[in-house]
């Protein structure tokens, strides 16, 4: 049976992959839009607490689930998502206000 | 600071109380429309493992947050609530189809 809804707390724990296979970390939160309900983007961890621990942004609707590899693959890459904002072992990175990622208007085209 | 965006871990810890002012319970998790992102609506547990453990949908459109209680509040009622479907220690609601819930427009109404 294909469920067209998926619970908060399976997407929190996926893996998620950019265009050119690599891997882009794992989701660890989605930041929802309090108004609407609707999913502004997941942000997905990167590295380790030892090497550097990144969360970059990944706008919901670049990310399209793979059944067979279960888990989430993406439009992005990896390298593109350096290029954007992030945050780097709990830096001062706003999470709740989204015009940080509004100002890097390639999270909002894919 | 006002955000418009609130984390998903978050929600997922938080009481919702009724316009009734009784508690419906916490919320568990959120169904996620796989398509477009939109939350669809809460999983809200209210009882115990002894008692029995009930869970309800509530529609993310019938939830405000109330930053004074630290909590949310919906038009709806535990009353109401278990007058539509609801989960019964782990019974089959299949929680992942939508269907259910749209056969009780009283929950999309709000």
């Amino acid at each position: 049976m294909v469920h067209s809804l998926v619970p908060s707390d399976r997407v929190e724990a996926a893996s998620v992959y950019g265009r050119d296979g690599q891997k882009i970390g794992r989701i660890e939160r989605l930041m929802l839009e309090k108004a609407t309900g609707a999913v502004a983007y997941a942000v997905v961890k990167y590295g380790s607490l030892l090497g550097g621990l990144h969360r970059y942004p990944v706008p919901w609707n670049s990310l399209k689930y793979n059944l067979a590899r279960d888990a989430y693959e993406s439009d992005l890459t990896l390298e593109g998502l350096r290029n954007g904002p992030s945050e780097l072992d709990g830096e001062a990175f706003d999470w709740g206000d989204r015009s940080p990622v509004y100002r890097h208007p390639q999270y909002w085209t894919v």
